[in-house]
């Protein structure tokens, strides 16, 4: 999507045709960075010091990794340590396991001299692939938005919570994939960003909307009902970190409220995911997916722009103050409206998913 | 109740029988000071600078503001300017005017060596009111807490969101009474404190309940929903700003997804008030209480305290974002399984409150 009126995606191959570029998301929403990437270590800590987030991202990142580090040695044992060594960078994030299996499979049978090349070929089809799969789902989406356009006058006011935006994929995002859509063909929508307390990811999703020109407000994560209330909200899209196979929804914390407003106001409640979120080995959301606690200090302190505009972070709870972060919580499927994946969107039901992905449904 | 083992109220008159000893609650939580007041503007400005506030002891501090004007000058133009000043402090608070006419009342038909004595009186009899009512909500909320500790081993978990506490009132607070009580009374009991964005009165909550010994959790705005979907909540109690003569209940933002997220899970979802914020004069809270929308600064900026120890301010949102900030929502009736009052619990029901208030139920 659209920076300051240029077209990015989130990572890419520089002009050299090897280096990796990427966006360094520890300085926005404040400042945009972009820097460059030229070995295995520098890609790792990309990754490790989250400069590169959200579980497509991460993906991409270590599969360029593993190119980086073919490019210097392609011997079995360098890649093995490459593998290795980002596979340790974010040891729970599926997507990176995946990507670097993936990248493994693809060079291990090849000759060593024709490895490199055939990592950055691997390496940029799993970044189309997570772009096509996205834009698969903003058309999907797309017709919702569509749809309240067409039955009134008016603003579409979306409601989102987090960042599932381009930011976290390689482009176009899941949750903001129709939202860019929609606003691309000259739909007049506007977009209700929860702040997304403790780690504000609603100031990337404020970016993000900002940067390609479409009309946002940050709101406190108290503030959703009243506006569903009110009248205020159309439709809610949210990403997923996991979804089950009878379709209960894992995001993040707070995705749950919201769903509860948005069924109490009769607001329709949609999950936007691509189909490798699908975790088909679960079905009760709430009894067997494990919520991550994360530290303290996320909720106590909060980091932002001091007013000399450098970095800075204040304390905004009494001191020795026992704080708990619970990083997801789980919608169940009865409060979901409907699933937007890039095959279609279905009801949050087995039967509903089993019919899209009907080569996991037997399993 | 308690600050650091030592027993006080949130305003007192000194030991020198005529100044008034406040707590400046603009450097809580993070500092505790106590300041003194000696004349009428100094009252004023604690009042206009949020050194006091919470409505019980923005009416508090008025009235003794009017007690260090009769001390000056206790003639009928002296009383009335003093009154209009501390009128104009906060101009939308109905407490403010409640006190000052109250004051008003108690002084203008005596002689003029009499005033200044009889305004202490009728301050101190005001405050006393005050931690009477509280006290009693207190009792009433108790025996939630008990019955609850009476079922089942363990820790009672109370949810709050906001600050109904001390600080708010004179003494005990509305939605903390019952809590300060069961604790003080050996009930083991534990609070869920919402932090309470966007001005994260939450940490006023957590202060007080740590001075006085009460265990307590700060959590993000978020929290609420995954904690009673997994039974680690028994009870929410919150205070309120206006209810509605059937039961509507106005209250901080975010109370209603609290209220929706209990009405779920099956958890009671209590609301403490004195009788006088009881608006018997609207029936329908979400069509006819007008919603404050302040300043988007609020959202946007977060004060804490800096790395240095001292007040500090961080922008979390990209630079132009829109940011909006409504201060209120309202809680349908439906989703408040009791209110509780000075004179008992009730149905949120116009019979329910009709019965404990007759004298207003035919109005």
């Amino acid at each position: 999507m659209k920076v300051g009126g240029v077209s990015y995606r989130s990572i890419w191959v520089e002009d050299d045709g090897w280096s990796v570029g990427i966006i360094d998301q520890t300085t926005l929403p404040h400042d945009f960075h972009r820097t460059r990437l030229t070995t295995l270590d520098e890609a790792a800590d990309a990754i490790r010091g989250m400069k590169v987030r959200g579980a497509p991202l991460i993906g991409a990142t270590a599969a360029y990794g593993i190119c980086l580090a073919a490019r210097e040695d392609a011997s079995d044992d360098a890649i093995d340590r490459a593998c290795d060594t980002l596979m340790a960078t974010r040891p729970t994030a599926v997507n990176l396991r995946w990507a670097v299996d993936a990248m493994r499979r693809a060079l291990q049978n090849l000759p060593r001299d024709e490895r490199a090349a055939a990592a950055y070929a691997r390496a940029a089809a799993i970044c189309d692939e997570d772009v096509a799969i996205n834009r698969a789902i903003g058309e999907h989406g797309l017709v919702l938005i569509e749809q309240v356009a067409r039955e009134r006058e008016g603003t579409v006011n979306v409601l989102t919570h987090c960042n599932a935006g381009w930011l976290a994929t390689v482009d176009h995002g899941t949750a903001l994939a129709p939202i860019y859509l929609a606003h691309d063909r000259g739909i007049d929508v506007h977009v209700w960003v929860d702040e997304t307390r403790p780690r504000n990811q609603g100031a990337l999703t404020a970016w993000e909307l900002g940067q390609h020109g479409v009309r946002h407000t940050l709101i406190p994560d108290n503030a959703g009902g009243h506006l569903m209330q009110h009248g205020m909200v159309d439709l809610c899209i949210t990403g997923t970190d996991r979804t089950t196979r009878i379709g209960d929804v894992c995001n993040k914390i707070g995705t749950y409220l919201k769903a509860l407003a948005a069924k109490d106001n009769g607001v329709p409640f949609y999950v936007a995911l691509p189909g490798p979120t699908l975790d088909w080995t679960v079905r009760n959301g709430l009894t067997d997916i494990p919520i991550e606690e994360r530290s303290g200090d996320e909720v106590s302190h909060v980091r932002g722009m001091g007013p000399d505009g450098m970095p800075a972070h204040v304390n905004i709870v009494p001191a020795g103050t026992a704080v708990a972060n619970h990083a997801f919580d789980v919608t169940p499927a009865r409060l979901v409206t409907g699933l937007i994946t890039e095959r279609g969107i279905c009801a949050a039901t087995e039967k509903g998913l089993g019919d899209l992905y009907p080569e996991h449904a037997e399993t």
